[in-house]
């Protein structure tokens, strides 16, 4: 096959020294004594470390001010005071979506992410225009990077008219999932925002991606709604829930039969792990069989300078913040942002075993918390089958 | 003066555009058009931010493994489970408390940290040797790394016979400030540990430094208990209570007299702004007038693998467990690394004002927050009046 390349010598999470073999961008075998006379490439890894690509559960490419000269956050503290203040920027200052996710989604690139997830605002002012931005983005980087899009109504759905429309035509233009934002205390109506969601995702067969900021027993009362939307309406295994704060603040006599229920709708949970609010509990969501994974939220915008395109600084945070701090508990944060986030998202094809689209990352580390701990520098990404950052750098063509 | 230097073109945090002479060490002179024709060092700003110089206000050095190999995590839960595990390994694997405090101390020099205070095990297995190697440190680097060292009872001050005394010991041999740790969930008797504590310090005249984990109710006890002591000692001014993570999860009716007591009595907090436990309110605490600083505690060693000796790193922890965004209040999570810790820590001369010592730090961003947010290459780093640290290197000399 003509493409077909060989990287020698990396050591596998468990520990196992393989050679990996590529070919028409898959895995093509995997061994410790692998050896392809007629691959046209080789890389080898010197004793490295062989991690799956990385994969970024949500974040908001359209927003970001990533490789753009600093903002100056004067915002007020509420989060009406933010989206407000959002739209206003974005309106007033050129700020261009397409220009800002391209420069960001390289740079997750470059530190080892080739899947993510990114939620697109649509709103009566700027209509599909930021959407549009971002599939300039995932078109010029199709080859390399799996780009998800979610139509993200970050202004409210039901608040302003039109909105929904502008969803339905989003869907169309091609985001990927549809998006929605707490029933209750933004929409102010958590029955009918829910029921227009789901009426709009099932006419449109696409998922849902929904963030739910809403705390404790509001929060609880509003999943508890989705939830039976789900059921009735059978969208088992395509819905993700983010955020979901409530599930940090509930006693466990009433969290668990939420975590039992999701687990059985087959929804998935998406957490940033902030330090600063509840997060739904990493332990109990793997005892019961919900699928927990990690993203940034919004990296270095008007909401937040924090944030970073390195996957691993996110599953640090996702470690502290669940005070993990053995290697084989490290293991669980990086399985947030990779194995975990695969499902949660439905990237196909996701591994390091033979089949799986050729995703790759080496990096010197002993251990998979080592690279958690230490973030070293990547020294090759492999997206696709194909090289697309050597030592930290972006190769030419990309 | 022999060793003039001249630091052309920086802008202060304000934003005012500056030119810094330093002789002697100290900061000689501030100023828009200043000029020093007999300076016999130029050092270009080209408009970087000008900083102090990053205060670490609690590490552990003689315990890091930074530099070393990778120590793979295989610790039981519990607080007495690492601190077993601990004495353990430092007595069989031959971990060498000097070079590895050396390792971890020219990092933070090379990040600009010129003010730290280490808390040192003092245990009856080790004696004072690991006190004994952090000297060394502080000798080896003694011109430019302005090191405190506390004479910290890890294993309990009371549990084993022979502790108090070689505290005495290590006070005697240099420490600066003694340590204790948890004198009701530790050692089991907080009024007899706290009467020992206080006792060995005004025996020797040191300042206390206490790490206080104990949670919520008892550790407001504690707490109590130990106000009552520096209040009726006279210790005001002299004593830091490090973690606190009581008065995070009291309520302000609870919380807010200890605040002002702290405050009446000049103790200090220290806090490491941990996402996973509850910490000392910021916001109350700089209303009610008490001085809350922050550190990393240990820095990749057998108890957690994170912590990093970028102290802007530690600034961006501790605005994000404070949900701090705006661009002045992350300021504020700078001011714990940098003026609140000097404070705390009573470090001497501490500032960008003629007389302080010159420690300077010169970073390519906008703001304090910009820095923080994306903790640029450290340009320059100036220690005592000196260069230690270019373009993020150490200079050969350090």
């Amino acid at each position: 096959m003509k493409d077909q390349m060989l990287i020698t010598d990396v050591r596998m999470p468990d520990g196992i020294r393989v050679n990996v073999s590529i070919a028409g961008g898959r895995i093509d075998a995997i061994g410790p004594d692998l050896q392809v006379e007629s691959a046209v490439a080789r890389e080898h890894g010197n004793g490295a470390l062989l991690l799956p690509g990385f994969v970024e559960g949500h974040t908001h490419l359209d927003k970001t001010m990533w490789s753009m000269p600093w903002y100056q956050n004067e915002v007020g503290p509420k989060l009406t005071d933010r989206i407000e203040n959002e739209r206003r920027f974005r309106a007033e200052s050129g700020h261009d979506a397409a220009a800002a996710s391209l420069a960001l989604a390289r740079a997750f690139l470059q530190m080892g992410t080739t899947r993510l997830r990114t939620h697109v605002d649509i709103d009566t002012d700027a209509g599909l225009k930021h959407l549009e931005g971002v599939l300039k983005t995932r078109d010029t980087l199709s080859g390399v990077l799996d780009l998800q899009t979610v139509a993200f109504p970050q202004s409210g759905m039901l608040k302003r008219e039109g909105t929904i429309t502008l969803l339905g035509d989003a869907l169309r233009a091609g985001a990927d999932v549809l998006g929605a934002l707490d029933p209750a205390l933004i929409d102010g109506d958590p029955v009918a925002s829910l029921n227009a969601s789901f009426d709009l995702a099932s006419r449109h067969q696409k998922p849902i991606d929904i963030h739910l900021h809403e705390p404790a027993e509001i929060g609880a009362f509003t999943l508890k709604l989705l939830l039976d939307r789900v059921e009735a309406l059978g969208m088992q295994g395509r819905v993700v829930i983010s955020h979901a704060f409530c599930l940090g603040a509930l006693a466990p006599r009433e969290r668990d039969p939420l975590l039992e229920r999701l687990a059985l709708l087959n929804v998935a949970l998406l957490t940033t792990a902030p330090a600063s609010v509840p997060v739904p509990p990493l332990a109990a969501c793997i005892e019961k069989g919900v699928t927990l994974f990690g993203g940034n939220d919004g990296i270095r915008d008007t909401w937040n300078p924090f944030g970073s395109p390195d996957m691993l600084e996110r599953a640090a945070q996702i470690a502290m913040r669940y005070d993990l701090r053995r290697d084989d508990a490290i293991a669980m944060a990086f399985d947030c942002v990779s194995h975990a986030a695969a499902r949660g998202c439905r990237f196909a094809d996701y591994g390091l075993q033979v089949g799986a689209r050729a995703d790759l990352v080496l990096v010197d580390a002993e251990t998979v918390a080592h690279a958690v701990a230490a973030r070293p520098v990547r020294k090759l990404v492999v997206a696709n089958g194909r090289v697309v950052a050597r030592n930290g750098m972006l190769t030419e063509d990309i």
